[in-house]
């Protein structure tokens, strides 16, 4: 099943200028984005990338299209996704990279363009910069759901172009970014519908295809071009975003310094223990002169504190995930003044509802946050003295399957000054809400709105070790003399454990009670998915991912389990 | 992965007098249903049942003693689930079985073991017959899952007994059976402590499992017999049970005929396809004479047709599920008088609140119909000229994933009379709904309450396929000129679909929109636990659910996924 015993290490850094497989182009307030895949452009050597079909490198350029297009343009009220290939629009992720990819860089590789997406539909939702899909040509598999994603699709009426999702018959796996999912649960497609669709390799189009839901318009050939630009200009027309006043802030490459041990930036510093399969990540909190104003905040710009501490996460975790598959514990510490956090979190919410970059700030980090909900890690918070867990950085605490608080000083240890603290403010009550619709706070005490409100009352309070245990907030809190022996037994439990077990008891308990959309994706789907992705019927030698394209059929165990 | 090619056939015919691992045991309005496992009683060669633990055999019979709870003791208020051997409850499913069992026959179980105590959850929910667990032991892993299922949870306090769920640290798999999810979602366990609770694979018990939610009282041992018949009788007493006047409904033996090809009962007939890989089920009507009172439908029992059909139902679909796995889709009709469905349905719609016979049948066929939801087997219903979808009946349709109808007569056809025709009644408004709370209707429409809302004004007309077709009740309704061909060509095209890729699209599209705690532990708990148990880490020579009890430690993939 595996070709690679070790996947290449991937890199997320690009920018507009260097990008092979999307055009970038700006008209007003509209932005088209244009896929126009290199096909000798693969990020990993063996395959072509036919029929603008993509693989993960398509897809990182994606992402860092959608984050500027957020950052850098606040004047874009509307984006348009579509092809700069006449006819055809996407053929989805690329089969034969599929094939010959081991099983974790499918399922990362399916959890990033996930994200992705998600990420589009966030910026429709909460930054008035709505998503149109304007399938100029054929939208097949990933290409039809990446038009799920986006607000409105829009198929050319040519006699030939389709969507479809041809994952089923041709493939043997699923329409599994997101695909199955959106049809029902988004475009509201009548279920029996939706089976046909997703078992009729050819797709749908025209007239039925609109009956059906899949697509909102088709549009003749001829009015195409005006069409879209119409729909774009309504789109953009409806938006709250600022308008075309404001200016954007340039996101500079990340300074980023990679050693054997570890990955450091300005603000996150990652250092890898290879012989205990963990990373210790720490995050540091602002310096000094917290900015006031949203002047200030806009001429530093990615050079702002939440911005770029944020930045960096983000790159972080996407390199742990993609490179450091055996790194199984992730430990998040924070380092820095409790004063200063807080200053900067009052600066986000006095201003994230007015001020357009600091509402996109607020999101990303919420973006970043949730990346952290569906990493395959387990990730343990330990809250030491020294550490800034207040506000919007006590939300990576609580994003932990534990979280472990020093209660008091270390006897011997270096630290000098106050014990350890944490501080709850207003953010922790819904600023940052997981996929399912809930704060971490209200996921942590789900069903005890008691609680949750006792703890609205301590905002803003210096809560130590002690009272933190006794509210709920950690897991335990020894003191010095226990603190070294029950981290060490902890971390070395942990490393014991089954890492597909741990990967599944971490996706059930993160995610309580209610689910949504997207947190639909990443449980009912993508679950099923990665057991499609390891069963041989898709994935051994004679499965319908391995002989596609081979001239000869798949062989099925025919047993339904 | 797998011991045996083909699993042994399984038979879920019981009766208390033949129990071999419960007894079961009245005392007016209470009910003791005591584990006793049979070590030498497996229901497969191969592995002795030490410590309590059980395997399918086991389940078997549990689902039977709450089925015969049900229907032939209306007296019982409260059922107290406990055991007949001393200091120890229950040790889960019994890990030996698992290691040697094939994936399917694993998956099987769990699914069919799921099904029963949700079952139990239902006949608190609604039948007045609230279970408790009363655990005079240890309850471990699948042990305590079952008590998860209960109301409440009792646990005996002599410094010994705990609860645990040790399948992470001992076997590399999840409690799959309701465990991750029950403990956040039912018991309100705070999630890293959650964490914590299942990686622990001692457990907890005493005060500290009271303080986590794990159970919800200890028990000095001394006061235990009594402490337990006093729970019992306080939820005995809050019931809306009938009580001690009412007599109980016999269930008989199912009389069955089996061959080659097919299982026959008096209202139901499976007929096998082996070369195209399916198996038609037919469901005949009500014949004449329909009771219209209370007292008759309570003299016929087990006779009274929805009770006799929902029982055969109920077996074929658990035969066929653990026998027949290469029959992969399931064609579904009915045969009968569109009346006298509709009178028995009058029937189940005036008594189900009044009488807790007619009550019992109504979620009865709601069960079943939920095991229908989530059989991996494509189900395909045809609705043809004599047959009687109608009603409760056509909710066997709408748990299809897809519908096709005959729109008119066959010219060349034996069939006299009326076209096909399907009628709604209020019963597919909300009497039946699926696990993730919606009706079948609000389901197959979701998002769409004005097409529900259109329907509801559609009950008791006999509607034709091409109205049929416009109300989106079915997927198509071809005339008889392409009738056969249409139906053959979509029959032969589902079975050459990959089989996993069917079960994963399927287990997807049939539940849209909202999750409830039922359904989130058939999605995203049990599609996690699948994936676990086809990875080498869990089910591989040197996995930990084949090195367990060898002395020798499981050898990992380290990569996390």
């Amino acid at each position: 099943m595996t070709t690679a015993e070790h996947d290449p290490d991937v890199s997320f850094d690009t920018a507009p200028e260097r990008y092979r497989h999307w055009r970038l182009d700006l008209d007003g307030d509209v932005a088209y984005l244009r896929l126009d895949v290199d096909e000798a452009g693969g990020l990993v050597p063996g395959y072509e990338l036919k029929m603008n079909s993509y693989d993960l490198g398509v897809d990182i350029e994606l992402y860092d299209a959608t984050q500027r297009l957020r950052f850098s343009h606040p004047q874009v009220r509307a984006v348009v996704i579509t092809s700069a290939k006449d006819r055809n629009f996407c053929a989805g992720a690329n089969i034969r990279m599929l094939a010959q990819s081991s099983h974790p860089w499918k399922v990362n590789f399916c959890k990033f363009t996930n994200e992705t997406r998600n990420g589009m539909e966030d910026a429709t939702a909460h930054s008035g910069q709505t998503y149109l899909a304007a399938l100029n040509g054929t939208a097949a598999g990933g290409g039809y759901e990446l038009a799920l994603a986006c607000d409105q699709i829009l198929l050319i009426d040519d006699n030939s172009s389709t969507v479809a999702l041809p994952e089923v018959p041709l493939l043997g796996v699923l329409p599994g970014t997101g695909g199955l999912t959106r049809v029902t649960d988004k475009r509201r497609v009548r279920k029996d519908r939706a089976d046909v669709f997703a078992t009729r390799s050819e797709g749908l189009r025209g007239r039925q295809a609109v009956e059906w839901k899949l697509v909102d318009e088709v549009i003749p050939k001829r009015a195409w071009d005006e069409t879209v630009a119409e729909r774009a200009a309504a789109a953009a027309a409806r938006s709250n975003r600022p308008g075309s006043g404001a200016r954007g802030v340039e996101l500079p490459p990340l300074e980023r310094t990679e050693t054997a041990d570890g990955i450091s930036y300005r603000h996150v510093r990652a250092t890898f223990d290879r012989s205990r399969g963990l990373v210790e990540i720490t995050v540091f909190g602002p310096e000094g002169d917290v900015p006031d104003t949203v002047q200030r905040i806009h001429e530093l710009g990615a050079a702002f504190w939440p911005l770029a501490m944020t930045r960096e996460l983000d790159d972080l975790i996407l390199r742990l995930r993609a490179n450091e598959l055996e790194l199984g514990t992730w430990i998040i510490r924070t380092k820095g003044d409790v004063e200063d956090a807080l200053a900067f979190e009052r600066v986000i919410e006095r201003f994230s509802a007015t001020d357009w970059l600091v509402n996109e700030i607020r999101h990303y980090f919420k973006r970043v946050l949730k990346r952290l909900d569906v990493t395959s890690r387990s990730l343990i918070a330990l809250i030491e003295p020294g550490s800034c867990f207040a506000g919007a950085l006590l939300e990576l605490a609580m994003a932990c399957d534990r979280q472990y608080m020093l209660d008091g000083l270390m006897e011997d240890g270096d630290e000098e000054g106050e014990p350890a603290q944490v501080v709850l403010s207003d953010s922790n009550f819904g600023a940052f809400p997981m996929s399912n619709g809930l704060s971490r706070l209200a996921s942590r005490f789900y069903g005890d709105d008691e609680t949750v409100g006792k703890l609205r009352q301590e905002t803003g309070r210096r809560i130590s070790g002690a009272d933190a245990l006794e509210l709920g907030l950690v897991t335990d809190a020894p003191d010095d003399i226990d603190w070294e022996d029950e981290v060490r037994i902890m971390l070395e439990e942990r490393a014991s454990l089954s890492p597909d077990a741990l990967t599944g008891m971490e996706a059930n308990h993160r995610f309580v009670g209610p689910e949504t959309m997207e947190s639909r994706i990443f449980s009912r789907l993508t679950a099923w998915q990665n057991w499609i992705f390891v069963r041989p019927n898709a994935s051994g030698p004679d499965g319908a991912l391995r002989r596609f394209g081979t001239g000869r059929r798949a062989e099925f165990d025919r047993r339904r389990v």
